[in-house]
């Protein structure tokens, strides 16, 4: 099959790559309809994660199976799915707990930007829509794969609740779902620290109530001057990186919790500023099935539309052309179909 | 007045310093009546913490109103008070959030183990007992002014909830709290990781109904084993260096969240492991006053007796000798009377 494969920083090829096969009889393959790019494929592509040998890249997609192993009993050839780019059996101690993410039977989606896609623990993993979703629903099913359930996940992480007051750091992709999601989960205010206009424009659109473009001193006070002298109650820290770490914790209230979606690379909790002011940190990789059935029911009934942050759609054979687009922010997210 | 200061590592001395003294209007004089030694006044007693000079230490103590400043309204000359090791306002919106250790105008009693202390923000920290307590209650509410609420703080941070599981890491008097904690907001299974006989004993006092004494991999797989091959849904941190931070990582399941409140002394959090487990870690500073009235019921009601920590009763002149016996583990917790 064709697929997106890495070979170092900055080179991103569609190239010819081994079909994958039922492995377990607990997996799938599924016929990829639409893929996207993800803000972490940029850690590989700027070399901020290593990339020792070429291998196909990719995490989240959209697709028909094609193919089932013995055991799979949910899913048929032809049935349409949603790939949560975790794969859990739904079943363990860890799924049952809510920690799909940290399933005893975890698998990766490891070629969502190609053809075709393999599938561990389908049963426990893909999500079937009524057959083929209407053309306009795609864009915003595809983020239940990864995005929409990262940011929702900030937002259960951070303990949004109904009333209460939330601010976002970082506006990709994750960080503006996340704004939706606090504003779905009922937060009062919800905060959206943005520079860039366009991103500010959606932000709102999904419920900012406020935008801080400062960072730094700077957003801190602007901030506190919205939330009345105090930090948010619920923080989401979509980035996970250094700075955005430490620009969540400064946001943060005393007794505020930050949840935390975005892999954390070269950063460290501060722990002592989180013993003083009682912050905790919570979350992690996002246990996307947890929330698919009930992402999937609102973006059928049209009661929020994620998928307004794809802003530019490129064949999938032109994938290494949204890369470079989302690496120089030209583009928020890209979506790829065949 | 006579005091306790301590001068430098393992110099603690019992000697004359200037009375304190109201300084500002919201302020309290507190003749102490009984005090005790906190596991982290061991950190400068072992040069964990530098002394750079001399002062007076000791932040635990009940006692009777002395003096009040002229905008003290809630407490009179002569009331007997429980005294939180931090003082708040009780009004502030980090104490409106429950965050009464991270209060805008946060105090801390400086000299509880002497004969007076300054309590700052008299109103909005001091609970008054009905009168002088029955002197087999006074431990137990001695407990009240730090470790008891810590232990509960350890409970509540963790997320300890009726038919949970709780893992307690730290065999001191907050751990053994925390015990105590953990089973009265209902956890059906509490373990507390202690290798000291006494320390077990009590334990099973307080409620754990499991008792682990192995450490480091030995102690994860005992823990893991009375679980059913997971951790525990609720961990607590209850000592703050590094072992029991990782201890406490390892027993934690998926989704679980650690609950801290030993001062964090050269630690990381692993956020790696947190971020792959979904692990949260919460906590910090225990807010003493939010826990005071509800304790203090629990107390009088009998429903209680924290005060069995204390296993080393001293006059208060003889102050370093319980520093050298908690120093030595050869007491859990020494309390001290005049």
């Amino acid at each position: 099959m064709k697929a997106t494969v890495i070979h170092g920083p900055r080179d991103i090829r569609f190239e010819e790559v081994p079909d994958p096969r039922i492995e377990l009889p607990t997996d799938a393959i599924v016929k990829v309809h639409t893929s996207c790019i993800c803000g972490s494929d940029l850690w590989p592509y700027r070399g901020d994660d290593e990339t020792t040998e070429p291998h196909t890249i990719g995490h989240e997609c959209l697709g028909v199976v094609e193919e089932v192993g013995a055991d799979v009993r949910d899913v048929r050839p032809g049935d349409f799915v949603i790939v949560p780019f975790d794969h859990c059996d739904n079943t363990c101690s860890a799924c049952r707990n809510g920690a799909h993410s940290a399933c005893e039977n975890l698998g990766m989606t490891r070629s969502g930007q190609a053809e075709y896609a393999r599938v561990t623990q389908a049963d426990g993993s893909l999500v079937k829509t009524d057959g083929v979703p209407d053309a306009d629903l795609v864009p915003s099913l595809m983020t239940l794969s990864d995005v929409m359930a990262t940011g929702w996940h900030a937002a259960v992480s951070a303990g949004v609740r109904r009333g209460g007051t939330a601010v976002v750091v970082g506006d990709g992709a994750v960080g503006l779902c996340g704004v939706l999601a606090a504003s779905q989960l009922g937060a009062e205010t919800v905060i959206a620290m943005s520079r860039h206009e366009p991103r500010q424009e959606l932000a709102r659109r999904f419920g900012a109530t406020h935008v801080v473009a400062e960072r730094g001193k700077e957003g801190v006070a602007a901030v506190k001057e919205i939330l009345g002298g105090v930090g948010g109650d619920a923080v989401l820290e979509c980035v996970g990186n250094g700075p955005a770490f430490e620009q969540a914790f400064r946001v943060a209230r005393p007794g505020a919790t930050v949840g935390m979606v975005g892999v954390p690379h070269g950063v460290e909790a501060p722990l002592r500023v989180m013993f003083s002011k009682n912050v905790g940190l919570a979350g992690g990789m996002a246990p996307v099935r947890r929330y698919l059935p009930d992402l999937l029911e609102r973006v059928l009934r049209r009661e929020i539309d994620p998928g307004l942050v794809f802003d530019l759609t490129l064949p999938l054979d032109q994938v290494a052309e949204g890369y470079r687009a989302m690496d120089e922010r030209t583009a928020i997210k890209v979506l790829l179909q065949p």
